[in-house]
């Protein structure tokens, strides 16, 4: 059996349509730094997309536009609220506290990997009170870390809940393309429509070789930004080989037909295991499956040569599957099949 | 008149054979963050040229090239020596600093961008006084930002310099194989023999989409860099993609290849302006050349249609050109005939 | 009635005794930056008071030595673990995140604002992780944020934790001398004995005008931190009036005799309120006492015009009240006399 | 013979006003952190003497003025244009960078320790290039490190320029009683009536035992400088004891007339050394002297106790002597006396 493989979106190759893009890129010379004619095109791309201005940059990692994006949202003194699993809180190594200076990244808990007004009131430090990092900013996950997705009305009130609190609001959308295809709405209800101030829009674990973008919905905003992603080493020269990932992803839907095919094969993922007779963590709702397994079940579905990653810890008996625009229906098939013969056998 | 540019090595599109590594890379899932078997032969490869055990970091761009590795040499209250033209310290908007907590870069004057073992002792702070930042890292360019080389008795002289004051040597090697080709010699010869430390191995501007690689001599003062490359947000998830990039830069010799094309280019455009009578800033010793033109002749030039930028401000009488692994023989007899033409008119 | 106040130990005056050295001090020239003779006799005096050897940087702030310490003991990806209520974590606006080069604080819950073994266990992130803040260091405090005093066992277990995962111990000694006191024990017995390799000692709140010492028990780690210190602004010129206050603190048991006076009237105030009938929210093992009263109660004694600090929030139902040194029986005795009054009326 | 210091103004004991301002202090509890009353009559005092709205924040230590100062004027991709002797940029272990967050300091040559509009503009980095720092701030010391003053027109034209070019103006006052003494002016003409934004007003060396205090002549742009202050570990608990000494040093022109005396001081030292023959490096302006000396006659003095240290290295040939408001006529009588004896002999 070849390996199949669901440790994550970013074990992928790229998308054909974004090789393609880039080969086409790839004659003639071009200005650097971003001043060449993909990376211009490329902003009014996410200009249509969005309805709205934007100021759009470019980067090779999310880690990168997270830290960067908050950097931007927050003083060195600041806190910004997350949820306490957030990307940004949890696997970036620092990244946001490094390049906002030192400032504090405060983790709150709630289910579904989502947070709430209510959760983020909680942990509200005091504000103008010198002794106390300063209420900054309010980072959420949009698809979350637990494969779960935030409805517009959910995100406006959290944005709600921003301008009483004069927080600004990023939206980590690492797998922003899964939510916006799971929710089937306009992506300006989930972002600026609903107070989302700049967003980490992803594009490498949906199809791009390496490449998101860092969108600021008030331009006015952004004037410093070229300083913070030159400073951090994340200006590159061949910019144009960057963008033309973007914009290919974006052309024609790309990003939407990856999104919901990757989110239709975690669908059927789930079904089947909850057929099987297994527990999911959490509902389904974009390209990740989060499910409980007997330990003897979990090792069974590695000895067959399944790729996955246990969930909390190295003798959690949980397992994410995440499924991808690449994963096969076959491949989900062979997994849900041999999850339910080794259920059955352990049950 | 198609354009012909001589802005940068920056300009370039990739490589073909780096175009096709990418392409033959992209194909099945692979272990994320270096953990792929690409990567893997990637610190072989270098290993093999460099005659030397080494441990190596793919990154984007050469700014964060050079800003993880210096903060990798220096305490936050250190000292980096450079010359006073350095791309650190000038072109980089203080990433060094940045990176290393707020180090100082001290830039030193020296003929054809380059450092020398009195420059240095003539600027050193003293050590252990605790007002002064504390003399850390020695920094040089080769080939240097005036498009000269140093030889191997002249970085060893700097590495004696360095290993006496307790300073550690880095190298930016933004174009390390020009110089290379231009010297003929060992890459060894000019790196860790010389007392090179760590070195910022350039391919972005000789043939790669985007790629460098940070290259530490003795893999045991590299323990931290794995955590600083990824807090900077410099750890890509689909990392094989760079390291493709790289493989195929060296594999068969193409960084060499390249990199000759791109001498043999720029000693052809020196020799024709100063047949034409034009007086050269410096020798062209790699792939940059350095003239100094009438402004009606720089003028008319940029009016046929030649790209290329004027050095040392906007109205200085200089300019730069850049010889690439893309240029073609007749894009130079273009120019320096022009050239030739519009000396003869103003002379 | 003059103004009874119960706000902070900082509220206070200086001791007259550290006063006199002050002034004592205050005659001739005397070498800058720490080179003079007061300065090196405190050395010896910290070295045989502890019974070790020890490097001694006199600091102005309690922030200013906890921030400079832990960022001795942490890299810029580590992370710091400490109570929830720590100083360190709440209080200080961010300054060990700053001066750690945006180091983690990870805040663990615990009673009596202690930590423990096995709550800090449950925190630690993944070592070797490159995605996660590496485990560095813990930093505990005593007394604790509720005025409780960890025992040597308590310490001891957590030393011995520490050393097990290759973590730095610091504490927070901002009110040491009143752990100390309660203790009985030798200094050495909670520091160094018990795997503590950092001490912030606190002197301002206990009698000093301000001076506070960073305290390294092996000498040889700290080696950079003159510069640390000095960078951030926090080295002295004229050194001598600092140490001479922590000299005269030392000097004939002046700080435990102020804490024990402290304590005394604190254990005082507990037990008059207690036999009130008010319950109080942590056991009185310092200088603190934490109350629970009747809002009636609370704003009764407010409109009395005695100074004290609400606790948990403007509208919790607990106060605190800190004892000092200068703290008198008789402002203890009123105090517990107009809250038993108002208890009675509200019950 | 005691010993005849002319190391630095900072080797004095604090002036016996200040002395019994601090013990005035020294009685009751007060509002920590600021907010009791000497530290608000405070900022009225030093608003009647700069004639304008002030916003004051003490601090103890030079250093953290400047640096606090100057992270409030530049962002960390901002460049501060200062005298290359500047305290700032050589003497603080670079404290502003790291407080700036990797700003940097870029030193010009000048006379006298002064800089012109046209040294600047020399050095001016691009504005709006992403590449290069950018211009942020000016930084200016009154007196100068050669010990020379700006006068109100000098200053008046750096102003100009900061305004033209958009940069702010910091002014580094650690001697800057001296300076005003010097030029009898109002404290206004040679600070915000010339463009000075921000003012690092010290009293360390002229009287106080540690007290500096960073004075915003707009407070409306003082808005996140607490925070910066109690993020530095520079807002001490026990303000008041801070103020006092202001208050004193500001009280009955203290601050001038200590200024006067060691101004007076310096100028004797002058000319008994041009009448013995020595040669000045630099006018005598405030109450610092540099003399050009043989070797054998600054070896001589130096046997004779006299105390002092050699200027630009340990061979120079040049010394720096400080006069300050404890500099007696007699210490400055036996000092001439004793280099006019050595100059004849080494004649």
């Amino acid at each position: 059996m070849p390996e199949i493989d669901f440790r994550s979106d970013n074990v992928t190759a790229a998308a054909p349509e974004i090789a393609a893009a880039l080969i086409a890129a790839n004659s003639g010379t071009a200005t650097p730094y971003g001043a060449d004619s993909i990376t211009e095109r490329l902003t009014h791309c996410f200009a249509e997309i969005f309805e709205h201005a934007v100021a759009v940059f470019p980067v090779v990692t999310g880690t990168a536009a997270n830290a960067l994006a908050l950097a931007a949202l927050t003083p060195p003194w600041g806190v910004v609220y997350c949820h306490e699993d957030a990307h940004a809180a949890i696997d970036e190594c620092g990244a946001p506290e490094f390049f906002a200076g030192g400032a504090k990244l405060i983790g709150i808990g709630g289910e579904r990997g989502k947070l709430t007004p209510a959760a983020i009131a909680a942990h509200l430090t005091e504000p103008n009170f010198v002794h106390h990092a300063q209420p900054a900013a309010i980072s959420l996950s949009q698809s979350s870390e637990a494969g779960c997705v935030y409805t517009g009305a959910e995100i406006a009130a959290i944005g709600e809940f921003a301008r009483r609190h004069g927080l600004a609001l990023h939206m980590d959308g690492a797998r922003f393309a899964n939510a916006v295809a799971a929710l089937d709405c306009a992506p300006a209800d989930v972002t600026w429509r609903a107070g989302v101030d700049v967003l980490s829009f992803g594009a490498s674990k949906n199809g791009a070789f390496a490449a998101e973008a860092v969108v600021f919905f008030d331009p006015g905003k952004a004037a410093d930004f070229a300083y913070r992603r030159k400073r951090g080493g994340h200006l590159l020269s061949k910019m144009r080989f960057l963008s033309a990932q973007l914009e290919a992803y974006l052309a024609d839907g790309l990003w939407l037909r990856n999104a919901r095919h990757a989110n239709a094969m975690a669908a059927r993922l789930g079904d089947g295991l909850r057929q099987a007779g297994a527990r999911l963590s959490h509902p389904v709702e974009a390209n990740e499956v989060f499910v409980e397994l007997p330990d003897a079940a979990i090792r069974a579905l590695a000895a067959d040569g399944f790729l996955f990653y246990r969930w909390g810890g190295a003798d959690a008996n949980c397992i994410r599957l995440v499924a991808s625009f690449e994963t096969k229906p076959d491949e989900v098939a062979q997994f849900t099949a041999a999850a339910a013969r080794h259920l059955e056998r352990s049950g």
